[in-house]
């Protein structure tokens, strides 16, 4: 029995899947039925940005949003970024200048673009609301929150424990990020989630400033190619946005089945029951055309079936210099070629190796073996190459 | 062998005795030597003040250094008190407004300058810098210090171990009071020894400022009239600056012997060994010098005699009625009056008592005795005022 279609709870499956945190659901879904666009926060580095699928999840949620109907806004918290490191501890992190605020936005256009769309995206500083405050402001601001709330943040909890210094600006930072909550007057934030806590601080202040409390959403970091480390850029991991197609595709081909489907849920819009269904697909299949979905989000979607081809074909290429060379026994007069096949793992039954050798997909020094009876005879000495569908190469020799 | 007369000793003398802390007392020494007007700074709260003699200690030590030619500036902390309490919790801590805080100004100036020389007196409102620092500078402001650093503040600590709230913005107060100290280029912070952990973080902050640190110079609480509780208007046990010259006067007698040398550390110019030399007197005499230096000090010198004359004879009159029944048995046969008043303790030895007679600080019924020699029969029934000095009456009834 097929449940009726209902919009809220369409837009909420879709919304919720491969979050880690929402706090609250119940309240995004009053926020859902009142129809209106709810205004979507998610906030970003001022400096100079080099967008990964790592980000890509967080912004594919954005894209979500937008394409029910709802505002984003972009915000570059460069407020904090004109400042720099006020210790002087970091030359790594000297204050940017407005002109490269405003360089990195562009950088950030040119790169989110892909995945948002920039006509229903707000692009905004936090420097223009947070370089107004003024001291009273800042008294006030402060006031709303103890120092033990904030200690409870668990990279600060795990500093003090371990007597390692907390500048006291550092507990402001929390604060900066709730006020650009109360200033955007947001409905939802989206955030990784390593930024919960901060997140979690925009609802208290915006209740504290009389405003309905933001819904927390919070996407996991995402696993990098080699599935076991976050995917970033200085561990080398990584699809870029900025990649060509053929670089996408290719790195998206390597990984795991396994990370391929934690991929499905945080890279596509498949809902659950839509990447079970696929599970029951060949994996090869699936993961090509993950590749493709990938490549399409960065370079549309004709570039994304033409890297498919051609990475098919230099697969092919590499196939026949690479097949693997396999030793095998003579065979005691003439056996079946499906199974062979079976025996070899090229197929998974004599069914289907019969009907793969039917349909001409299994190939025998090059030549289709249409006949799905056919039967070979190994002698000592001869050498075949063997090719099922356009992945599986091997070259026999017998010995 | 008389040491030299050196002025910077001198003066460090002057200014070092009756502090709790001097942090440090060889930076004060160099400063002092640089032989330029040093800027002293002391901070005053904004709320309405009736000033006593608890808050004197602290005004008498800005005098001091003004008399040695030194710059004060009376600073009153309005950039909080216009902010109130933003946590709103306190409804007896409304926001002062502006014209507020420029009466209460008014109001302390009206006291101060009984005290403070008005020509050489700066009163400054750290509103003036504190209203102006933006977003930037309390980031600036808040990155020189750890959250750890200010938790060492004792009542921070001890609420913090008693998982009391602390807000933020209370962690920011310091900060504020050491950022006027970097303003007003301070050489010398002076406070309540209740203000140690402030003060020294304005050295902090200047040094960071690229300022040399100011000295701290901070002064003990002044214990009130009943010599046992700190003088608080509360607590009753004050003397204001503003009370008329008969009730200071008469206030300040009341004190016991150790308070008198207490205050006679902590509010007048005497040195510790001009005080060790004053113990040497009588007590009453030194006690009566006091509480006219004390009403000297609010309304001049004049007023200050004017005020022990009256107090004088206020004590006779009252004396008179109140001169205590003494019971004394019939004398056997003539007894000398200077033995009489020795075992009475009216007198010290049989030889004071003789000196006492003969110049003629000794009355019986209002008629000088002025033979030292003289004998008195005590007869049932007699009764006989007995006066010795000023101060000392009783009536001996015979029975």
């Amino acid at each position: 029995m097929a449940a009726a279609s209902d919009p809220v709870n369409d837009a909420l499956a879709l919304l919720l899947k491969g979050t880690v945190t929402c706090h609250k659901a119940e309240q995004l879904e009053t926020k859902l039925k009142e129809g209106r666009p709810l205004r979507i926060k998610a906030g970003f580095d001022p400096t100079a940005p080099d967008l990964h699928l790592g980000h890509g999840v967080l912004i594919r949620k954005m894209a979500q949003f937008q394409k029910l109907g709802h505002e984003v806004t972009f915000l570059i918290g460069d407020f904090t970024g004109l400042i720099g490191d006020p210790t002087g501890k970091k030359a790594t992190r000297p204050p940017l200048t407005r002109e490269e605020v405003l360089a990195n936005a562009e950088t950030y256009k040119a790169q989110v673009f892909k995945i948002l769309d920039p006509e229903r995206t707000k692009v905004r500083f936090n420097s223009e609301w947070l370089g107004e405050l003024k001291g009273e402001d800042w008294i006030r601001l402060t006031s709303r929150f103890t120092v033990a709330q904030m200690l409870e943040r668990n990279d600060f909890a795990k500093r003090m424990d371990a007597r390692e210094p907390i500048a006291l600006h550092e507990l402001l930072y929390p604060l900066t990020q709730a006020y650009d909550s109360v200033a955007l007057r947001a409905d939802v934030e989206l955030g990784g989630n390593d930024q919960l806590f901060n997140l979690m601080q925009g609802r208290i202040l915006q209740e504290a400033s009389g405003q309905k409390p933001q819904v927390v959403l919070t996407v996991p970091l995402l696993l990098g190619l080699d599935g076991v480390e976050k995917m970033s850029k200085s561990l080398g991991n990584y699809i870029g946005f900025m990649e060509d197609p053929d670089t996408q595709f290719g790195k998206a081909m390597s990984v795991s089945d396994t990370l391929m489907w934690d991929w499905y849920l945080l890279l596509t819009d498949k809902l659950p029951a839509e990447i079970e269904a696929l599970k029951q697909g060949h994996p090869m299949d699936a993961k090509k055309a993950l590749a493709r979905q990938i490549v399409s989000d960065f370079h549309g979607a004709t570039a994304g079936r033409e890297a498919e081809e051609r990475w098919i074909r230099r697969f092919s290429e590499r196939s026949l210099e690479e097949a693997p060379d396999i030793a095998l026994p003579p065979t005691d007069g003439e056996v079946p070629l499906a199974r062979l096949l079976v025996d070899r793992g090229l197929a998974g039954s004599r069914k289907e190796a019969e009907r793969l050798i039917a349909q001409g997909a299994v190939s025998l020094d090059g030549e289709k073996a249409g006949d799905p009876s056919v039967r070979l005879v190994l002698r000592p000495g001869q050498s075949l190459l063997v090719k099922v569908g356009k992945l599986k190469l091997e070259r026999w020799t017998v010995s």
